[in-house]
């Protein structure tokens, strides 16, 4: 298929690599700012062009990969009327491209996708379609950019999105803050890795729920104040872990 | 060596089968719970005791794997009196141990260890000891059991345990968070394996605070607002969603 791509960012720069590797050639990539788009299109004998000129190339597909508050305002860009379109929000509805064609969806990666990632990694694309036909056609194109392809409804893919928040975008922070403390500290986050890759590999043979380990988890008092002392000139990381291990201890009484 | 374990919980049972591994030989487990004992003993061809009964078998070294507030307490465990003892915890003082003994330390696995484990992870093993000579003992014990062996103060003991709660417990309390509310909206936790798979692997080759991604780091006010909005039948779910957001927000800025 001939693709153009909106957007310039983490997930158009790994979609278009994806698209690309599935045999599709990108004619077109779109960005707020051409320079950008001029970058990523190089990489593919792509046409780069900015969004407000709107000067579309023809094409089989477009797919939108700009932020989520640009795609409330999608109508603006004429050059997308009547066309194939297909936005990757997690969270933004299927509506927001009703009134610019009748042959929409959705084609979200549930994965956290950056620039700079050495390899694609494995990415579930949870898919809809304005109707029967369309879902069929965005489905055939998602299984050529991965072996894990998932129609959802709208909620699905909210709830599959704020899951994702936690797994993923809350657990790396977790890291961020480990490392900073450590480098603060002066002593040495890699000591970490095994542990952060055990915590992981336990959850694809494990419920989570049943491996939590921990001070908040054994009620360990005693350890739980020792690290809140500990942390009196961290204030931030010392609330976190006041609200954290309350959640742990609340969650395993209720379940 | 022959060995003493004092304890038979998560951290008991998994030194007990490392230490059995490196060569050495269990003599003796001692637990409060003295069936508890047996069943780990009963893998070694080992003698279970009570600890209460403080009856220990002769032994090159005794491994206290006991609860953190017990270690308070170990004067009364008359059994201990001049043997060469260590002990495992992250953040409890060696000097618990030092009107027990001449000869003592800290054996400490920076790791998240359970006795459902299906292959016993990679385990850094933090060491200190009450002199240059008890030090060297330790470490020459320790790296029978790992190949990573680090010599720490009290202090950076103390702090590795700080960051291991941020790294492993608190991510995977993350992970459980997940996946009790996939469960409870009907939508399958497992296809988020391959997010927490790559943001793990990131980690290794990445300073997680350059690889931060998501709606707060985004700044998506939009995106967050929809997520809190549909948290809003989840109230410490919400409650986290926003507390966490907040700090990847605030910890963005400073940095």
């Amino acid at each position: 298929m001939r693709v153009v791509i909106l957007g310039s960012g983490n997930v158009a720069t790994v979609l278009s690599c994806l698209i690309q590797n599935g045999g599709h050639q990108i004619v077109q990539i779109a960005s707020r700012n051409r320079d950008h788009a001029a970058v990523l299109a190089s990489r593919y004998n792509a046409d780069a062009v900015s969004l407000t000129e709107s000067q579309f190339a023809a094409a089989d597909i477009y797919v939108i990969a700009l932020h989520d508050a640009s795609l409330n305002s999608l109508e603006k860009i004429s050059g997308l009327k009547n066309k194939f379109v297909v936005h990757t929000a997690g969270s933004v509805s299927i509506d927001v491209l009703k009134n610019i064609s009748s042959t929409y969806g959705i084609l979200y990666p549930l994965q956290t996708l950056s620039k700079i990632a050495v390899q694609i990694p494995e990415i579930p694309f949870l898919v809809e379609g304005n109707n029967r036909e369309t879902l069929h056609q965005i489905m055939e194109f998602a299984r050529t950019l991965s072996n894990i392809v998932i129609p959802v409804n709208e909620t699905e893919r909210l709830h599959y999105h704020i899951a994702a928040v936690f797994a993923g975008n809350f657990t790396n922070h977790m890291y961020a803050i480990a490392e900073s403390f450590c480098e603060k500290e002066n002593i040495d986050f890699k000591n970490l890795l095994p542990l952060i890759s055990e915590v992981t590999s336990k959850v694809n043979n494990n419920s989570p729920h049943d491996v939590q380990t921990g001070p908040a988890m054994r009620e360990d008092i005693f350890t739980i104040n020792r690290h809140l002392q500990a942390l009196s000139t961290f204030p931030d990381m010392k609330y976190l872990y006041l609200k954290l291990s309350e959640s742990i201890l609340k969650f395993h009484e209720k379940h």
